[in-house]
């Protein structure tokens, strides 16, 4: 036997409550744990032997939930692969170091405060308890359980850690969203500490309302696996943080816009088949358990119809419209159709995926143009995929959802029947108060944090080292030493 | 419980057939569904309480599978990058955009008719039933089959979801192999409608031959994994695109060949171990599941171990006939191995799974040379990788196999046992017939393909498009913007 | 059914001893095999009808290594981007094309001999036998096992196939360390050859030690998944490669060291991210089963909060010390907390996890700047890495284990509590024992390989060739053909 009992080294009176200020102190949360840990005592406590079955299934849980989770942490690397592919060469460095250090700040920060505002016991708002993952392990196997919010949702039994582990990877999700559409004009510091505050307080909070048994989870809003809770948050953010820092210089003149080609087309599409492929955890995973199969095949296969039907429609759509089957645009509108399915993906039909997909691979054009237009800079198109196509998915459970009797996931749970499938308003009203209340917050809130930030650290960088690219300037090297480049 | 009834949303009696015309709408699969799928209705019905045990088995078979599949849905990557990397700068957007594409119009045809033709119910050449996947399920849940053609082959009981997802991304390989092939000359919009064609309608029927139940898998041919359905397949229709293209301008002359040096070791390295990776999902994944581990262990290794010994192999053969170890060599050894274990994987010991890696890696060397040889311009060795060792691994099941009472895979199934074990031509003879016969059907079909498509769009770039590069011609960028080339 | 019989091609009676002589023949262990592989005698036998959940848990647990060892074998990817990136352009192709055939190599070296001599019955020091993984299978399904040792050790029962291939990727990660430190100079043929000499004899001796049942694991070592099995052994024989080899030319001068940047940050961070993705296998994966998925998580949990403390830790120590947000610095401040966390990963808490990845963060910039300061040329950081802080992570089992009665893995097994919990001295002083006899013995004897093929086939290029770069002269082609370099 390899193990036979539960992990207990936490403990359930963890109830103390810390904030993370988000001052430029970026080691504050490590000094913060190593002051708290030892309070963490370990409770041994004896379990019944458990039924081989039920082992069996939390083990298998278990195994699906964490290679899912591995999945979308992988997107990490489709995230910085593409946006760094997307920019140009002089700040690639930048890009990659952003890439790379906001998933360890989203851990330690989500980890600290992040996990327990917002599936901590609490009240409809956010949640006050399970700070540093210190809440109960609702496993079978340790028959123990969230009270109350968690008994609502009816959660699945896998151990605490590897729904932290899963729900870790979604936040920094979040984070890296904004990443994209404030490079190359941003400060280093000033990204640091807006990614600790998205992934340990806001992101949480409205996640709260929807995952964590919040008030729009109770008045009937459903997001399967994050158009809202994570695309449109980070597309929000990253929209008030392009809108604050502004355009990157020469962007926009009187003359029009111009055009600042990426350095770098393979790692870009590099980068989009490993978002595709994480989108195979991000998805299907968010099941958090494996039970016959079906519901897993299921979200896998219209995940994929979307993505493709996305791509497709994205690629003749630029193709009518610009004359060429621009690559950037195949990328994006795979990336629209996988973020389009994210929140209906288990409540309908494969073909209706399909037209979920191909709308979003239209829409994500015309953003990309209308964003553009509003002399909104942003370098890899991250608003017009994740928020503008975040909403999109979310209406599309209100659109197309098979309803209760649909039997596609759940039983008696999800939403209700479509507008389009003849359920009339029920289910639309509660999307759209949703994708107005999260919105809503998401910009107030963001608009707050990057102001602060502005008038604690700045938001940009100086000019002369934006001409000179942050790659020098930032961070004292660069990204292709020994290649000779365009002045 | 996350879920407790199987999705239902797919009517049996949607018999409908449908050709897609390969003309140079591409939109019309896209139409095609949205005209189709109100007639596809959702029928409730009730599932006995299932036994636990067996929805363990059918959920762990699922993961599984579904893993697996996401493994081989990552090699699209993988020739991506290797792909690109093999060629020259100028023509590397193009090649990414190809890439890229196909996947998602693979989905669509082989989702629209493909798999359908492939396997559902039908006759000995073709499946004429379940398109847009709308066939029975027939996963223990439901306690439902497709008749006939899956009796006779003992399919497993993942959902029907999981079969398709994981044969959609083996009829993906199949076009991704024949992009290698034809790149830096086609014109983008004739390899889309080509990988239209090829997986919608000709992979699989061939592929029916031999996985749907057709007349090959009833008189005795296998194979396990796919190097006469997928790989072989792949490599014929590159041969033919390959000769209809002719020749990279300059590539031949009176002289000699004039070596075309790819322009990215780095991601073409990349793209080879992407590939190795998975192939651990290709290969193990085509049990369609996992029973006690034994079988799905044996094939992993025997896949290891070919892809070694194919490295080594070509490494050592190059580094003797051509006085350096080539690194393109190096990476085309370990693909010749892979591709020759494909189809024996299940069926031979581990040592004969050396000899079958070590000979790929020692043929593959002098197949580029040959085809090098006739003026078959192959920019990055497909043909010799996925055609002649594809021929060459279909060939080692007759040669190696264990037999049935080897016990490998299986009980009572699987080939006879080899000629080199002494099981006589009695698996020989069936294996040989199969890959005259899908080659024959491959060559034909695909040369009445590429010459419509000729016909009708053209095949290849104009004269002063190709020398300026496909990037800027075809897609209006270029795949490094801000380093200095070579002119 | 898929599968109902275990595999029984391995003969229990296979117990010749073969020895790979070091010498520039590589092809000697093909041709051994084929001289060998016809004792491979398969024996059938009857297994009984296996009970539904014991084929499920064996089923299970071998999903879950195969998963993991496909995500460790991903990690030559990992390694392979890394170095390259990290070193010169000129020398790209030779980085490359090292780590792709260095775990072909690794595989016949393991799978002819490594394998046996590590896990192999025998003796305290080595295994005698298990040649070309000839042992028994130990599965449930066929009831057998390896005498002693695996008693001993209470090895869990996947199939021998699924351990082999597990053990088989970790010895390819201790080749691929020592391919970062000796980068840039050190002739082709003699890395390959001492890679064979490492994986096949004498990393799989120190293994035997500590996971084969040897006299370290007799004297109560503990390691997890190989902070010192793996890492330090890896960084000690890289120690010594780079010590033997000398600095490359121009590094070090009587002003001081100059910087040599790498060429491609880009694939370079990708490269971290594969690591980190892969490590999720490494670590969790070294469980070996599933059991109720609490181990599993709480693997994973404790790796991932490891290395983004680390990452974290080294961003801040850099930027304190250089001023600068250092990128390289931060991915090996990533790699630094993965391989701290390594070896306790499974006893320790998630918040002592932090502090060993933030102490491997601050220990790893400092070390990088004392091997640097003592003329040990290291272009990648692989000794400060994988040596120093594989050294940490051992003692940190000695320091910060939960002990028996910690009850996180296992049960009544694992490591006596540390000493900051008051635990004494009983674990450190067996992990001081072992990281002192590992060291002393890798140092030796890798001292006198390097020593051998520096006698028999030369260490070092010749001068002109490595300002020429290693591509040109030793692979006759270049990794970025099209683009200007400088000169």
């Amino acid at each position: 036997m390899v193990m036979s009992k539960p992990i207990k080294s936490r403990s359930k009176n963890l109830k103390r409550r810390k904030r993370l200020s988000p001052a430029w102190q970026l080691c504050m949360p490590m000094t913060a744990i190593v002051l708290l840990f030892w309070s963490v005592a370990a409770v041994a406590q004896e379990a019944a032997p458990p039924d081989p079955t039920a082992t069996l299934t939390v083990g298998l849980d278990t195994v699906w939930v964490l290679l899912c989770a591995f999945l979308v942490f992988f997107m990490n690397a489709g995230f910085g692969m593409l946006e760094t592919g997307f920019c140009r060469q002089k700040n690639a460095v930048n890009i990659l170091a952003k890439n790379l250090i906001v998933f360890a700040l989203a851990t330690i920060a989500y980890w600290a405060i992040g996990f327990g505002l917002m599936f901590g016991d609490g009240n409809p708002v956010l949640g006050t308890a399970g700070w540093f993952v210190g809440g109960a392990d609702n496993s079978p196997a340790t028959g123990d359980a969230y009270e109350g919010i968690f008994g609502a949702l009816n959660w699945t039994g896998v151990p605490l850690f590897a729904k932290f582990l899963f729900q870790l990877v979604f936040a920094g999700t979040a984070a890296t969203i904004v990443s994209g559409a404030v490079a190359e004009r941003i400060k280093f510091v000033s990204f640091l500490i807006f990614s600790l505050v998205l992934t340990g307080i806001l992101y949480p909070i409205s996640g709260h309302w929807i995952w964590g048994g919040g008030w729009l989870a109770g008045m009937g809003f459903w997001d399967f696996a994050g158009s809202t809770v994570v695309h449109s948050v980070g597309g929000w953010a990253a929209f008030v943080g392009a809108a604050f820092l502004g355009p990157r210089l020469g962007r926009y003149s009187q003359t029009g816009a111009t055009a600042m080609p990426g350095h770098n087309m393979s790692i870009a599409t590099l980068g989009c088949l490993i978002l595709w492929l994480g989108w195979f955890g991000f998805n299907p995973g968010s099941t958090m358990g494996v039970g016959d199969g079906a519901a897993i095949a299921h979200v896998a296969l219209t995940t994929n119809i979307a993505a493709a039907f996305g791509g497709v429609a994205a690629t003749f759509t630029a193709w009518f419209y610009l004359g060429k089957p621009d690559l950037s645009m195949v990328i994006n509108g795979i990336l629209a159709g996988l973020v389009g399915i994210t929140a209906p993906c288990a409540w309908v039909t494969v073909p209706w995926a399909a037209v979920i997909g191909l709308i979003a691979g239209v829409i994500v054009v015309f953003a990309v143009t209308i964003i553009d237009g509003m002399k909104i800079d942003d370098p890899v198109g991250a608003i017009s995929v994740h928020c503008v196509c975040g909403v999109w998915g979310t209406l599309a459970v209100g659109l197309f959802s098979q309803g209760p009797d649909g039997l596609i996931y759940g039983e008696g749970g999800g939403p209700a029947k479509g507008l389009i499938l003849g359920g009339g308003f029920e289910q639309m009203i509660p999307q759209i108060v949703g994708i107005l209340a999260v919105g809503a917050f998401t910009l107030v809130t963001t608009a707050i944090a990057w102001a602060a930030i502005k008038a604690i650290a700045g938001l940009r960088v100086p000019e002369e080292e934006e001409i000179k690219g942050l790659d020098i300037s930032e961070h004292g090297m660069e990204a292709y030493s020994g290649f000779l480049k365009e002045a």
